[in-house]
Order: C-alpha cells, then sequence, then structure tokens
C-alpha cells in the first residue's frame, strides 16, 4: 500500500514526539508499505517566525512572510530525516521546490494547482520514506508560497491524490471525529466512518479535526482520509464516500464559538439592496456564513449574516464605508454568539430533524438567534453562554451517546 | 554600477544590524548603482542549528544537515526583504533553488559549478535590490548543499563573476586588510590595495579576513574584490591585480596558531616512503601544511608536516594504522606551536627577505622550528608562546608601522 501521512506540529513539536512519528512509520514501512510523510512545522514554530517577522516590519510583505516561514516545515523534514536516519531507515526529505508543488500565486493563501510526483516516485522506487514539506508550494514566479490555514491537511490530500495514494491519514491530537466534542459532551462517541459531505458541513462547523479545503480536496479526487492520534494506537475515524443504505440520522454535532452576528437594520425593501451588501462585503475578502433577512416595518427590511469573529470588524468597516449607497438606519453588532450544527447524509429524507433540534433547545431553555439549513445539516445561532449546555442537549436528544 | 556586497552573519545578527545593512545598501542604490546583496545566517543561527540536529542525531547524514542549515540564510534574506520593503526599497530575495546556484554533489563542502543569472538580471532590470542566500547551492539531484567554510564569500565572488559585477565588497568587522593584526601590532597600517596572489597568501596563513577560496575565485575571475566594515565607512582595501612597477618588499605579516606538528621519526632512507605517507595523510582527508624532511641517523631520515589542530589526532591515527607499513621508530606530536609568515609580491625579486625575517626573529630570541618558502612568501614555525612577539618583531623589522 502507499499511504500518505500527516502530523501536526505537536506531532513534532520535541525530540521524543519526532521519535515517535518516525517509529511509527517505521512499522508501516516494516510491513512493506511505501510511505509520504508530510509534516507542519514544528510547535509554535510558526508563531515564533512571524513574531521575528513583525520585529523586523511590523507589515511584512507576504512574500517575503512566506520566504521565512516555510523555514520552518522544512526544518521539521530535515530534522525527521536525521532520525529515520539514526533508526536505519532510508528516508529522504524534500521541499516544495525539490517535489515540486505547485500553486497559485497568492502569498499566504495560495492554492495547489498541480504536483510533480517524479521525483517521490523515484524515491519511492528506491525504497525510501519521502518526508515532504506541508503547507508550502512554489508559484509560478518561482517563488515560495504558503497555503494559508489547514494548509498541510490539504498538502497531504492533494499528495495522496496525485499519487494515488490507498490512503491519507492524518494524525492529530484526538483519536477521530466525534458525535460532538467530548470535552463538551463526555458521552460522545467516535466515528467509525463518516462522509465527505458530512465530514466538510462537520469541518466547516467547527468540529476543528479536519479542515474543510482538505476534505473538500479528498471528496474531489476520492482519496480515503482516515484521522486518528499521534499519541495512542486507536483506530481513528475514515472519511469516505459512505454506501451504506441505512444511513444514521445525524452523525454529529458541531459547535463554533467563533461567529458574530452582524445586522444591518432599516434597508430600503427594493430590489438589489441585498446583492449591493454582499457585493462590498466579498470586495473587503470577507467570508459571510449564515444570511437571514427579514421583513421590517415601512417598507424597511433587516438583514442578519455571521462572520468569523475575526473579520466581523473589517465587514462593519465595509459596510460604514458605503453607508449612505446602503442607506441603512443602523448597524448593529453581537459578538458573543455561537453555531450550534447537526449533520447527518439521513436527514435528507427525514424532514423532522429541524424540528427536533428546536425541540431539544426548547427543552433547554435555549433561545434560537439565527436559522439556517441544508440538505444534511441544521444550524442554529444562540447566545455563546448556551452553547456547551445546547450541544449536550441535542447530542442527548438525538440519542448520540455510547 | 552593479555591485555584489556580502555581509556576514554578526553584520545581520539582530533588527539594528539588519536595518543598519539595509540603509547602508540603500545609499549605494539611491546613487543609481544595481545592488545584489549576499547574507549568511544570523549570529550564531548556523550553531544552534547544528546543535538542534545533534539532537536528533548526533551523526546526522551530510545531506539532511544541509537541508536543514539552508534555512539559516534563507532566514535572514527574508527578513532582510522586510527591512528594505520598511524602508520603501524594492527588493527581493532568492534562495540557492530561485537563482539557480549549481554546485557539485558534496553535501557539506560542495563547489560552486554554474549560476544561473536569468533570475536576477530579471529583478535588476525591475530596479529591486537582490538579496541572495550565502553559502548554499543546489545540487544536480535538486538537493540543497552547503559551500563549507568561507561559503558566503565564495558565493558573493562567484555571483559577481557571473553577473560581471563592478566590484565585490566583503563587509566584514574589520575594516581592511592589515599589515599585520591590528590586536597583536598596535602600530599595523591598513593597506589600501593588494594582489591577489599576496591576498591568497594572507588568507592561506590565518590573516582571517577572506577566506582563500574566495580570493581564488576572484583571481581566476578578475573580480575585484573589497574588504571593509559594516561597522564604519572606513574606505577598506580593494583587492585586485596590482600593475604598479614599485611594489612593497613585504605587504604583511600572518600568523596562524592553529598549526600542529606532527614528526615521523626514524623512517627508512629509501624511495617512495614520504610518498606512502602523505598518500596515507591525503585519504584520510587531511590537508597538510608545511613538510620538512631532515636527513637522520644509520640510513634513517624523519619527516615533519604541520595541519591544522583540527585535523591532528585524525591524521595521527591515519599514521598508526600504517605504522607496520611505515616502519617508523616513533611519531613526535607538537600541538603548541604556531605559523608567521611575511608575503609581499616585491620579495620576487629580492632574495634578502627571509635573511631578513630571520634576524628579526633571532634579535628577538626566537627559535624557528620549520622554515618553508614560496615565491612571495616566507613562513617559519616556532613556538605560539613566542607568536605574538615574533609577528611584532617582523612587523618592525620590515618598517611596517604607519
Amino acid at each position: 500500500m502507499l499511504i500518505v501521512k500527516k502530523f501536526g506540529g505537536t506531532s513534532v513539536a520535541d525530540k521524543d514526539r519526532i521519535y515517535n512519528v518516525a517509529e511509527r512509520c517505521l512499522e508501516d514501512y516494516k510491513n512493506g508499505n511505501d510511505l509520504v510523510v508530510v509534516l507542519s512545522a514544528m510547535g509554535k514554530m510558526t508563531d515564533v517566525l512571524i513574531d521575528q517577522a513583525k520585529e523586523i516590519n511590523p507589515n511584512p510583505s507576504k512574500r517575503a512572510l512566506d520566504m521565512l516561514l516555510v523555514t520552518g516545515e522544512q526544518t521539521s523534514v530535515a530534522l525527521m530525516e536525521m532520525a529515520f536516519d539514526k533508526l536505519g531507515v532510508p528516508a529522504i526529505s524534500l521541499n516544495a521546490f525539490q517535489v515540486a508543488m505547485h500553486t497559485t500565486s497568492v502569498y499566504g493563501s495560495a492554492r495547489l494547482k498541480r504536483i510533480d510526483t517524479e521525483r517521490i516516485r523515484h524515491e519511492l522506487e528506491g525504497k525510501r520514506i519521502v518526508i515532504v514539506t506541508g503547507f508550502q508550494g512554489v508559484n509560478k514566479y518561482d517563488d515560495f508560497t504558503t497555503l494559508g490555514r489547514g494548509g498541510s491537511d490539504t498538502t497531504a490530500v492533494a499528495l495522496a491524490a496525485a499519487l494515488h495514494a490507498d490512503k491519507c491519514e492524518i494524525y492529530t491530537d484526538v483519536d477521530g471525529v466525534y458525535t460532538a466534542d467530548p470535552r463538551i459532551v463526555p458521552g460522545a462517541r467516535k466515528l467509525k466512518e463518516i462522509s465527505y459531505d458530512e465530514m466538510l458541513d462537520l469541518a466547516t462547523l467547527g468540529a476543528g479535526v479536519l479542515h474543510n479545503r482538505s476534505v473538500e480536496m479528498a471528496r474531489k479526487y476520492g482519496v480515503e482520509l482516515v484521522v486518528r492520534s499521534s499519541l495512542n494506537r486507536n483506530e481513528g475515524t475514515t472519511v469516505r464516500e459512505v454506501t451504506k443504505v441505512e444511513r444514521m440520522l445525524v452523525s454529529g454535532v458541531a459547535a463554533d464559538k467563533n461567529a458574530t452576528r452582524i445586522s444591518v437594520i432599516g434597508l430600503e425593501d427594493k430590489p438589489g439592496i441585498a446583492f449591493k451588501l454582499f457585493d462590498y462585503i466579498a470586495k473587503a475578502g470577507i467570508n459571510v456564513d449564515m444570511i437571514l433577512q427579514s421583513i421590517g416595518r415601512e417598507n424597511k427590511k433587516d438583514i442578519s449574516f455571521t462572520v468569523d469573529e475575526n473579520t466581523a470588524d473589517d465587514a462593519v468597516r465595509a459596510l460604514e464605508e458605503h453607508a449612505k449607497s446602503l442607506n441603512a438606519e443602523r448597524i448593529d453588532v453581537k459578538k458573543n454568539v455561537a453555531k450550534v450544527s447537526v449533520v447527518g447524509a439521513g436527514m435528507m429524507s427525514n424532514p423532522g430533524v429541524a424540528a427536533k433540534m428546536f425541540e431539544c433547545l426548547f427543552n433547554a431553555g435555549i433561545n434560537i438567534r439565527m436559522i439556517s439549513t441544508s440538505e444534511i445539516r441544521v444550524t442554529v445561532l444562540i447566545d455563546e453562554n448556551d452553547c456547551d449546555r445546547a450541544v449536550q442537549a441535542v447530542h442527548e436528544g438525538f440519542g448520540l451517546e455510547d
């Protein structure tokens, strides 16, 4: 089997952990598998590098910052090669140039376009474990780029797709995907498998195990993903196109506390006003999540939407810049809100899920501020203070416990 | 003018020094010059990386070590790009892959073979200051290599040669080449200019300002070298093919305290024995400096030679391994010796230089243990304790003071 394994920064944070990873890979290698190991920068190294950059220039150019940041993963892969060498295993470390991993030109948030597999295949044929820098690429100017959030997972999935690997294992500090965050719901159950779509909704909605970019790419190329812990031998969760006839109604409950609700009150009720508003937001580079439009009084309407709390100030600024054109009465910002979602491929054919969820929240005395649904997901916006209780209530209400 | 400037690790050790370098370059840039800036790793970063490697594997493979070490210079150039950016100067950082700097395959001590200048020329045409990682290259396997000692100087000179630069400035912590080490001889005089050959002898013999590899390359390609300080604006010393008719008899006195003398006593006086001995040493990868063969008693002879003190133990081991074949009576090792040399193109046509030097040493009561001469150099081996006094005496004897 050809297996791509990805280990995050905490898994390679120090000597002991580096050897833990190396020994773990060694087992698979000894069993005759070909291995490609994708690594992130060690521990907090990326943060340290960013601080170092900001000391020189509080607002460093993204090109220069990428040039600096890529040294983080290169350090990890070089040290890992040394660890394998010490264990007597032939291994070779490669950076984005050496592979090469071609990306779009946007520094700081590039997208992978194409991966040359020749060098990796050559090294695999020589029975070497190939260690590749995650998170980074090379653009058409022959400059280093970084892939932004979830970058190393994306590197791993893209490599698995390009190499037609049998599976892509993402090692993290939790041992799989749970029906809810086990820190909030002690009875949360680990899922043995989950479909790409369900995982995508869980990833997007703040389950925090996998970044949605990597899940999207895995779905697109049919890469079998396994999420498991680097700290124990538990089996983990497999993400794939699940073909079971009988699907679980709900596979999990996700929560995201990083939401901010922005309400634009008293807009004129005329065509094009929503387009105009979200165009301003989009041009400011801000992703909008839930959207709710309500009919107001006297030919007026209100539009509310949620954004990541990090981008809330930028969103408000963008709206205020165009206050005249929008002609709204006021902008209302509510920061301490949270999104709670139930996700499950089974709900497509079962209209009662939303109602059931609302019942659970009602019984727990929790007020719903916004609602948004997709084919396999129901999301509500509630006060952040109610979030943990809401997750517990919904988890229990759908009988997801062990 | 196109100028290549090289700054060592101490010149970029922290934020203030990085800005000092940037501002210095800015002056030349504003005067309309094209600049290529070659940087070493910051301060002690290379040592820190080596320690980090040895923690993982006390004997890391040279390939993996180079993969790790090159992150040092990449950090320097990325931060320098940010500093230029802050000062409002267009600049771009490039590593060995991006340039590309092609080297031989030997990790840890590769030699530059060829430099692609297209990317650099393109950036210079765009009026950008080009910042290049020193010390590193890429070999035919598309792997990073490092150039070994004096590597960054060599990178700078090679770039100057490939780009047909008008000059190559090597910035260091002294402000030029002196007639002797100013710490030992307070009256030492800074040379305004010096020939490649003289500089080469001074470099090889421990003046410590420039590595001989870079001087050799500068001579080969006729690159005008300027050695100057990054801490002041003094003019420095220019190294070039000096064409003055009247040459100074002696241009400087150099000392090297890192010598060890090894004597092989009581060898059979038959043909081939010296070849055999130095073949063993060469096969152990050890450079031999001075060699002296003396006629011994009863058909025996002694051979003495000097090596760098770091390689002395290896040399002795190599000899002991072949003790039987060499059939020597014993091996004598003397560690606390020093080499003192006078260098000067003028001595070619002046046979009295050696005699004058010996007279100076005799007057100072210093015992000479070995003598070696070339066309433009006289070197003596003396006790390390006598070294500083010897340099002072010779410097004074040849009237080199200010």
